[in-house]
């Protein structure tokens, strides 16, 4: 067992802590994206970063860089970090344990006296969550080029204050240009927010990528007719095509290893209780965390598009949203494994379903993530729930990891 | 072929003229119960009975009842009729052809001079549509007893406007107390507002009965969580579930002549495209001309509900609505079909799917229906159509039964 490791009792009481600002009664947070509330929380983050002699920055997406020097500080840094938003009934973890539990890596090497050979930076990005502002990891999104500064001014939430203007409310408007710092590599702790390793009783999941996903709109038409005079023969019941799409889904989505199909959202139209829906509109949210795997679903789901337009319904899919598979960089990956493994946890490889920032910044600079079983892999709300012993592996396995991509 | 026919260009006639009140201009009629464009066509209706020379009487319902003497008026009269009201975007035929056919009954018999023995009573029941005040069939409810003037006393539209304010306000509340009169036998005629007589290419319905009716409310309970983190294994998706439960409803409908089975309505929550729904709410209509085989379609539906339980997931149904099916009388529903027989028409027995004051009246008297095709089956609706030969040919069949039952 290595003998570095991190203080459970100070993570979880910065845990708890950090958790009073925005703290509902259900016992989660509400501290949605540049609001005063997550003002203050950041507030406090700085003012614990600065505690450990970091250096801050902030950039102009409100994101804030803290780091540490290494031995030669010439070197690109090592980047850990997460968010410190939330959903608006959110928990104490999703996102914040990869900012606090990167303080704690932090606060560990300053009272060990470690030194590193390049600077470790730890981060907090600004609105993961995308619930007050939409699209969500936006500011990774920037860092990464997938978005752009023009893109962010468009940005209202539902009372029409714009992203920039909130983020100048707040007073965290930054001058260093978005993606002007470079790092060696960047590593995220998170939450599984499912419950793979719960389920399998493991400690840590070493990520290995994100999964393939494909977002449809479907519609589907058929003809109004009345629920008692028309005979079954007789019908073009959009519903009854609607249904026969939602079925063949879920045997896609159940036909193969790691498939995924949900059907989130049915409606009918005219949706009397006694009338044949003429039309039948669904969504489908498809994935795979291999992309031939997942267009391979899609074109079974195309024939069985084929069969509803010769049984006569007229059948459109609009693709609203898709994400290539990705896969982490494979030393970041082994750093991970092979820290978890020095440590003595339980882990398993896994391939993230829910959006991350590490997801866009693995497109510039290469990227793994660390998971940690959540209670019941439930997430987006308050009884979001993880054990100090299950924060206290993650942080071990993340300071391991940095420990070791830091002397590359 | 029988002598005694019904004129064509004066039914036509009848109806197009009635059919300017109310006019809309996509060709059908905006007529609903109890406005002052009901009352324009009550007026009218009432003025043609009244040049008929025929005896005109209004009950506490506003339902109109008009009636020409037979040679022994101490019988009970022979009633005809429908109703007069139509939906919000209604069609011409829909009910009034059943008046209206009734009102060609009589002129052909005064025009013809031929005596009955039996007088005949032709009624315009109010409120058959229910699109103002709810429920539907309401006079003829009042009538049979099903419901009673207590009830209809709460009845408001949208603008909070009572029922029988509305009446009061239109001039149409009469003396007679509802269900005072009684009959020998009614009989209804009205386009069959479903596809069968059409699609058989048959001039004549001779409804033999109503089908029974379950409506039901199915509400289905699992567990919400990510679309992507969440294996399928892992799930508790009440989409799956109601998925299977759809499908079986199908399968029954199908797998059994004359079954009925519709979705009309299907919800999911919380209705994100990215979330499993926790629960799903589905209404089923199930029909059957045959109670034991309707029950027989919902005890297998049950069968199903407990696989659902069996796999974890909650699952409820709530009958909102039912109905017996109904078998009309044996005397009424041979006249229509020996006056089908003898008048050359090509015919089949059928079930109703649709409701109708005749369905409510057959609790109290001997009761049958003729139905005549109109185009595509569809009905409630501006396009709603029939053609002056489909007209006459129900108006014929219907003059020639009111002969053999009016002497009876």
């Amino acid at each position: 067992m290595r003998k570095t490791q991190v203080n459970v009792d100070r993570l979880w009481a910065t845990l708890m802590t950090h958790a009073e600002i925005g703290k509902l009664e259900s016992g989660g947070i509400c501290r949605e994206t540049l609001t005063d509330v997550d003002k203050q929380g950041r507030d406090l983050f700085v003012q614990w970063c600065r505690d450990e002699s970091l250096d801050v920055g902030i950039d102009e997406m409100g994101t804030i860089y803290a780091t540490r020097p290494g031995t030669n500080s010439s070197l690109d840094p090592i980047a850990i970090g997460s968010h410190l938003d939330t959903q608006p009934t959110g928990g104490k973890f999703d996102g914040i344990l990869g900012v606090l539990g990167g303080l704690e890596v932090i606060r560990t090497l300053n009272r060990a006296g470690i030194q590193t050979r390049r600077p470790i930076t730890l981060i907090n990005w600004t609105n993961e969550e995308g619930s007050r502002f939409q699209p969500s990891m936006v500011s990774s999104g920037v860092y990464a080029g997938v978005l752009t500064m023009a893109d962010v001014a468009e940005i209202a939430d539902a009372d029409g204050i714009g992203f920039f203007e909130a983020l100048e409310k707040i007073g965290y408007t930054g001058n260093e240009p978005v993606g002007a710092r470079k790092f060696h590599s960047y590593l995220e702790l998170h939450i599984e927010q499912g419950p793979v390793l719960e389920d399998e009783d493991t400690m840590i999941g070493v990520v290995t990528g994100a999964q393939a996903m494909s977002w449809n709109r479907f519609t589907v038409r058929g003809r109004e007719s009345h629920a008692g005079t028309t005979p079954m023969s007789s019908r073009l019941d959009a519903m009854a095509s609607a249904n026969r799409l939602i079925a063949r889904s879920f045997d896609l989505g159940n036909g193969i290893d790691d498939g995924r199909a949900t059907v989130g959202v049915v409606r009918t139209e005219p949706a009397s209780h006694n009338t044949i829906p003429h039309t039948v509109h669904f969504t489908l949210d498809m994935r795979h965390p291999d992309d031939v795997e997942l267009a391979r679903m899609i074109a079974d789901l195309e024939v069985a598009v084929e069969e509803e337009h010769a049984l006569g319904f007229e059948v459109s899919r609009e693709e609203f949203g898709t994400a290539p598979a990705v896969r982490f960089d494979e030393t970041c990956v082994d750093a991970i494994r092979d820290a978890a493994v020095e440590m003595g946890y339980s882990h398993r490889d896994i391939v993230s379903g829910a959006g991350h920032d590490a997801v866009y910044v693995s497109r510039v600079c290469p990227t793994a993530m660390v998971f940690t079983p959540c209670a019941g892999g439930i997430s987006h709300n308050p009884i979001e729930s993880i054990t100090p012993e299950q924060a206290k592996a993650g942080v071990d396995v993340l300071l391991g990891a940095t420990l070791r991509m830091a002397d590359k």
